[in-house]
This record gives structure tokens, C-alpha cells and sequence, in this order.
């Protein structure tokens, strides 16, 4: 299982992947899942995965090869010669086309679920962060500001604090706080998302710096944020009033 | 979709089970889910379904049939004549099966999911008080203490607040209102699940009477306890630190 979550905010664009990856339950793993395709002055294009590693790799892989290819002899195929973020999304869509064609067969002839997804997102040159979501098919979706977050995986443990907190107009630093507590809720519930959990926020501000950041287990900010959380939903749940119609 | 908590307390059983039902998105109805199957001197017998409509409700109904045949010439295969709970347990596992042999397999040769769950709970005579969840092939768990709840359905929105906040000990009043909290974040993200809430409590001491009760839409306990719950949980996240290696 994997968790991914990315936050197309008016401040800037987050993204952070668990890195847990298992093929049944006895063969656990650290892969990681957030992956730079771009980042260049011009371009600064990141990816998060879920689903089938060895066609989520694949993806990833060909998308990289074929910029290399771009620099010597192939044309408009590339990452770094597409010109919009939407471009981007669509170059993704079908390099999981073409995996899915490949790899995902045979996966599928065996039996194996060959299902991938990406959240995809950055910016090119002058134009605004984009952030969309390419399913197993190569079709994607564009996060917009009415649900400012695209989640791939394990996404339902972690998605109530979401709907509930994060609003397009939250900073960054409180929406990656936000994000904290959406992956505590889903590894509290799925073992099959865990720590270290990579993070990458890219503002909206030019001026201001991205982030890259591991967060490993046993991060002192993490624990602290979860063990307080605990807390205070289990104060607020135990102090709000039960049924008037129930004797307490 | 639908959504059915069951929870087995030191304090006694609850029972809660939404009503929509929906084949698409476009045929939405309500039904209730939540059924008594026997409700005598000497036992009081619930279950709660997911799934299929029409098998859970054949399962219901060939249960109820049996226990009318009973009455007359069959023997031993009828809910009013079980020993005990786990008996129970396996009457439904066998109608569970009996079902999926011959409506279950007809909806798969059309390749509709056939697929239905159960939550049985309840008591029989000076035995305690017991909660199953019979799978689609009829097989089953049992409630234990450790984790004092099972769910069916849309199970993952609604776990989270229970991880955190439930426990063996918790009184019946505030389970109560723990498990509308539960309802209450599962209909927010999946509206698959609605109001009304159907509810049984049955007491483990046997002098306090029980409750069966339909939260309807509207109903003013639960509106209110949603809305101070949503203001808490935001209260709470925005109110936390945000990460220190990020400038706020």
C-alpha cells in the first residue's frame, strides 16, 4: 500500500509520498515514491506514486529516458521540452499507456494487479503550479481550488482532517502540518503506509525557497504533533455531550 | 454504498446502520439495514447488512422463514432455537451461503457484485453479550476486547475518530455519540451513506431497558454535535505547531 498526498494551495504547491512498499505482508520494503522529473530553472516538475512498483518505476523511467533521448535526437516527446504543465500530464499519461501495455500485460496475465497512479505537479517557465492526478489508464484530473487536494493509495483514513482543515488559503507551513496529520491517521490504521514520509513544497512566491525533505521515523516534530493530536481529538470527542435521550 | 458500526462494550451492544441505498449514482433510496431477528424473553437477536441489497435481504428473510418453519415442523436450523450466539453466527454464515449459491451466482453471471456482509449481535438466555461480522462466504470473526468494534461497508472515513477515542470501557451514552461522530465523518466524504441512522442498544445489565431509535435527518443532537465536532477538529489542527524548519 502507499499513501500519497498533493496540496495545490494559492501559497504553493506540497507534495509528500510515504515510502512503505510490500508484496504481501511478509516482504516489506523502503522504496521511494516522490520523484524529481524536472528541475531546472525553467521547469520544476515532481511525481508521486502509487500502486505496482516495477510499472510505477517503469513509468518514471521512461519518462527520464526519453528527455535524455530529447537532448541527442527525439523531439516532443520530452518533459523538458513540453511546454505547459498540461503537456506534462499528458507526456505522463501515456508513458503509463505504454507500460500498461507492456509490463501491466503481463502482470495482468498472471494475475497480478498491474494499477498504478500518479500525482503529478509543478511549473513551467512563467505559468502557474498545476498538480493533476494520471490514473492506471493515462486519463488525469486537474486539482482546482473548491477541493485544493489530490490523494492516491490508501486515501480514506486520511482524507476526513482534509475536508474538515485545509482550505485553499491555508499557508504552507500549517497545510504541511495538515498533511502530518492526514498521514498519522492513515498509518495509524493501515500498516501498509509508513515512515520515513518525503515531502516536497515548491511556494508559489518565487522569491522563496522549494523544500525537500525526508521526514524520517522517529521525527521529533512528527511524534510530538501526533501524540498531541491524540490528545485533543480524544479530549474533544470525550468532552462533547452525549445523546439527550440516552441516560449517562 | 452503506455504512454499519458495531460495537461490543464492557457497558453492553450498539448496533448503528445508515439507510441509502443506491444502484449507480442516478437510483438512490432508503432501506433499513438494521433488522431484528428475534426479539423474545430469552433472546434478543440483531443484524445490521452491507452489500447487495437483494441478497441481504433474501439472507434476512429465508433467516426469518426458518425460524417460522421451525415452528411448525423443521428443526435445528432455526435462530429461535440456537444455544448460543456462536450458533447464531453459523445459522447466518449457512444462509450467507445458501444465498450466494443461487441469487449470488445469478448476479455474477451478469457481473454484478454480489457480495454482502453481516454484523450479527445480541444475546441468548444467561449467555453474554456477542457481535459477529459474517463474511460473504459465510465464514466469521468475533469482537473482542482489544478493539472493541466492527464495521462493514464504507469502513475507512468513519475509523479513525474510533481508534482514537473508543475503548472496551467507554460507557454506553458516550459510545453512542462516538459512533454518530463516526457516521457523521464517513456521510461527510462518501455520500453513499445518509441519514437517517438507524440504532440499537442493548444494555449488558439486563435491568436497564434498551434503546431502539432512528436518528432522523435534522435531528438536533446529532446537527449539533457534527458542527461543534467540525469546529474542534479545526480548532484543533489549526491550533497545533506548524513544522519548525518551515518559516510560517
Amino acid at each position: 500500500m502507499t499513501y500519497c498526498l498533493g496540496m495545490l494551495l494559492e501559497s504553493g504547491l506540497i507534495l509528500m509520498a510515504d515510502t512503505r512498499t510490500n508484496a504481501g505482508v511478509d516482504n516489506f520494503s523502503t522504496f521511494r515514491k516522490l520523484h524529481v522529473l524536472a528541475d531546472g530553472p525553467d521547469r520544476q516538475i515532481y511525481a508521486a506514486t502509487a500502486g505496482s512498483l516495477s510499472v510505477s518505476q517503469s513509468v518514471i523511467s521512461s519518462l527520464q529516458e526519453d528527455q535524455l533521448a530529447s537532448e541527442t535526437r527525439e523531439h516532443g516527446r520530452s518533459l523538458s521540452e513540453a511546454p505547459t504543465m498540461f503537456r506534462v500530464a499528458q507526456l505522463v499519461g501515456e508513458a503509463v499507456e505504454r507500460v500498461g501495455a507492456t509490463v501491466g500485460a503481463a502482470l495482468e496475465r498472471s494475475h497480478i494487479d498491474a494499477s498504478t497512479e500518479l500525482l503529478v505537479g509543478g511549473r513551467i517557465g512563467d505559468g502557474p503550479l498545476k498538480l493533476y492526478l494520471v490514473y492506471s489508464i493515462g486519463n488525469f484530473i486537474e486539482c482546482t481550488p473548491d477541493v485544493p487536494f489530490l490523494q492516491i493509495g490508501e486515501t480514506k483514513y486520511g482524507r476526513p482532517i482534509l475536508d474538515r482543515a485545509l482550505r485553499y488559503e491555508t499557508p504552507l507551513a500549517p497545510a504541511v502540518k495538515m498533511g502530518c496529520l492526514s498521514f498519522d491517521s492513515t498509518m495509524k490504521s493501515n500498516l501498509g503506509v509508513a515512515m520515513p514520509i518525503d515531502l516536497l513544497v515548491l511556494p508559489a512566491d518565487r522569491a522563496q525557497p522549494g523544500i525537500s525533505r525526508r521526514i524520517e521515523r522517529g521525527d521529533r516534530y512528527f511524534e510530538a504533533l501526533a501524540d498531541r493530536w491524540a490528545e485533543l481529538i480524544y479530549e474533544a470527542a470525550t468532552g462533547l455531550p452525549s445523546p439527550p435521550w440516552m441516560d449517562d
